[in-house]
């Protein structure tokens, strides 16, 4: 064991002992240097393998602090969704949530999908963007190549890479934002009355276009740590005509697991032997905890039946849509889709992406991020086990920047975020991620942006919220 | 008669009787002013009212020089398609058109769809772009609302008002590109195997939103100066379950013809009386060289059944995709489709092209585009009546910058267009603008950029290519 990592355990077991609590400010570096013998190098790398772990996080001018640990405590359960077909429903409920105008938002948004916009690493981008629209020649203001900018394919290709797939710039294609991957992709692969296997909880971008497609939703069960269960999946393969699996294995959106990598293998073998083709919203992907990032269902792949989607809409911004795909196999039909559905996407976003990224900046910013991300998650579950009535199940998430909490009792969250919404506060409730409405005790917390004292006395009144209604509840 | 009336009439003769020859010169103001004894401002009147008619143009600190005159002499001849529903072709046509990068282009451009780019008017639209990019804050990154930025959409109203219609601001859906404003029309009103009407020659990007939805295009006979024709219409309607009319009345592409307002009046009462619901393409509208504009069919609908679709990518830069529907009754499905498709369209192109209407920037280039978009017409009409071999028939466009020539004997221009590529010369074959590639002796030109020599010699190519290939055609 290297010195530093030796420190690092000492400090540790300090923390976990309780001798050093949350909150706390640890040991300045010449006084651990003192105490211990060691070079001010080996405990600045002590304390960067400790801030690596989420235990502490370096405050600027002033030194160490001990983080929230990480109390994954009580788990949602594995959900036990309707094993048939069904239509899906609930677009009312989505409706409102992207009918707002970020702008005229009066509310606390605890619930949306949505990144932090003010880092500091996203500054280049915004410098990129003004320097291209405004210096760019009359090709840039054109219709792109209906595949996109292959400047951009290049460095999708180059991440790409990082999660196991290795693809051609030609493999890919750019789209306008994730959903129109995810669109096409589902367009390119079903008719009206297929039906769709799909994770549960899933993401109600994906269910809404089965439901604008006509297709039917099997939602199968999902556990909160491994994600989509192989077992059940396999029983609906044998027993209804499954037409295509759209899942979201990594740093899944709301639960926050990461599949593990035999049952990423195992899922891909599984739809080889039923010949299905897969649909994976990779969009959360690049937020993955782990270094480096889990492997994609894609890079299992050996005969084009995985449809990867993704976007730079939760990794750098959502409002530039630009997302993309490789669509395996199916490249000639999606490339069709794209042309009907918008013709080529826009072009300077994808420049500007594409120079970002280049240029080191996505790396950059990605690193950041996740040290945020992880430090937030740390800090809200913390809330979250504070605030709430006891009996809340609470998602430990494996990136991204979503919590899931399951309540207690029988509380209905579509009414809760009526109520808190007249409050000024915005919860996504669970109801959402379900075809019929299930999860309707469930909702979804974003963790992305800066956890201020307002955030948190936003977190508290939700479980005081909460804790209200399952007072209701109790017969008098 | 006004003084300035009677001075435009005089020299009108004069150009008419050959006094004046294209390309001369006119009089300067001062002589004229001493000839006929009138104020200077008489004169200028006058002038203005010569170049509005299309007749002279005025160069900077130079005078005023004769234009070429419009010689619609032979006409393309009334479509004839298939009077049954057919499945659509020629995606492979289509693609290898839109698979292009602008940038990479080494052909002289003479067949797609894009306006002048290069127009000093369109100047404060990068300015616009540029500063927002720069200096927008954090909300300008993230999604819009799903409907589209509420600024763009009351600046939509109010253009549209110019076309008759009087819409809300709730009416209006903000679109990436038409092309997604045609597709969610379409997707929302149909299912695969329906059936919808259209005029023919037909824009292609509709013809391939048949293709993908699986749908059936039932192609009008159409005629190349008043449009669609109504009784062949109405003997479909009556004939054949058509879900749909898909339409371009207004400076339709490709013929270039603006259906007359009674006409299209008419139409919509047909509609009504079979109960079908109207897809208006209206995207080259505002570049009608009639003022006022022409009005929509949708100023005609009463009960909602046109969805009226069209884009500032012809009129400003097709590069930004921001696009509009006004939907009328389908709004909420074709909401619901709007965010299945893409979700909230890009956020700072909305803005950008808000502020450059709403600053009065857009109606100044309109009049730029229109006054250069008519004298190109006039002069491209004369370099096809002078290149071309005798029994061309040519369009003549009411507005847009897109002319159709229909080619004499046999010609195959899918084979000319291969031919001349190699030459590094660019032209749309007619074959992609009919379901079953029909009028492929058609083929469609541009002239929204400047008439440089270069294009001059390129249609003069072009013109000795089809003289080559009719003599090929006879008999040895």
């Amino acid at each position: 064991m290297k010195r530093y990592d030796q420190v690092a355990q000492t400090l540790t077991q300090r923390i976990e002992q309780g001798q050093y609590r949350v909150g706390d400010r640890l040991p300045s570096v010449r006084t651990l240097c003192a105490e211990l013998g060691v070079s001010v190098s080996t405990v600045q790398e002590a304390y960067r393998r400790l801030e690596e772990a989420g235990l502490a996080e370096a405050r600027p001018r002033s030194g160490y602090y001990v983080l929230p640990r990480p109390t994954p405590s009580l788990l949602p359960k594995v959900s036990r969704p309707a094993q048939r077909p069904l239509d899906v429903s609930q677009w009312d409920q989505v409706l409102e949530l992207v009918a707002r105008s970020p702008d005229e938002d009066r509310l606390l948004m605890l619930g949306r999908g949505i990144p932090d916009l003010a880092a500091a690493s996203l500054r280049p981008l915004q410098r990129q963007l003004g320097t291209l629209h405004r210096h760019v020649a009359a090709h840039g203001l054109n219709y792109d190549s209906l595949q996109g900018s292959l400047a951009l394919r290049r460095q999708v290709v180059r991440l790409a890479a990082k999660s196991g797939c290795l693809l051609h710039p030609d493999d890919v294609l750019i789209t306008t934002g994730c959903q129109e991957a995810l669109s096409l992709a589902l367009r390119t692969l079903t008719e009206p009355g297929d039906v769709v296997a799909v994770d549960s909880p899933s993401f109600y971008g994906t269910m809404q276009i089965l439901k604008a497609q006509k297709l039917k939703a099997l939602e199968i069960p999902t556990d909160p740590r491994t994600g989509i269960s192989l077992e059940a999946l396999e029983l609906a393969l044998e027993q209804w005509p499954i037409k295509a699996i759209q899942i979201t294995p990594t740093c899944n959106n709301p639960l926050g697991y990461t599949m593990p990598e035999a049952r990423k293998h195992a899922l891909v073998a599984l739809a080889q032997r039923f010949d299905v083709a897969i649909v994976e919203d990779d969009i959360y992907g690049d937020l993955s905890f782990e270094a480096p990032r889990p492997r994609t269902l894609k890079s299992f792949d050996d005969d084009g039946r995985v449809l990867l989607c993704s976007a730079f809409s939760k990794t750098l911004v959502p409002g530039l849509r630009v997302g993309w795909m490789a669509p395996g196999r199916y490249r000639d039909q999606a490339l069709h889709m794209k042309y009907v559905s918008t013709g080529a996407s826009a072009t300077l976003p994808q420049l500007a992406v594409a120079e970002f990224v280049q240029h080191g900046h996505y790396e950059r910013h990605l690193r950041e991020m996740l040290r945020q991300y992880r430090r937030h998650r740390d800090i809200m579950i913390d809330w979250v086990t504070r605030y709430f009535p006891a009996g809340t199940g609470v998602s430990f998430p494996q990136g991204g920047f979503l919590l899931w909490l399951e309540l207690p009792g029988d509380i209905d969250c579509v009414r809760l975020k009526e109520q808190l919404a007249s409050e000024g506060l915005h919860i996504t409730p669970g109801s959402l991620f379900s075809a019929s409405g299930k999860f309707r005790h469930c909702l979804r917390l974003n963790y992305a942006a800066a956890m201020t004292p307002t955030v948190e006395a936003g977190i508290k009144r939700v479980g005081e919220a909460v804790a209200a209604l399952l007072e209701q509840e109790q017969p008098a």
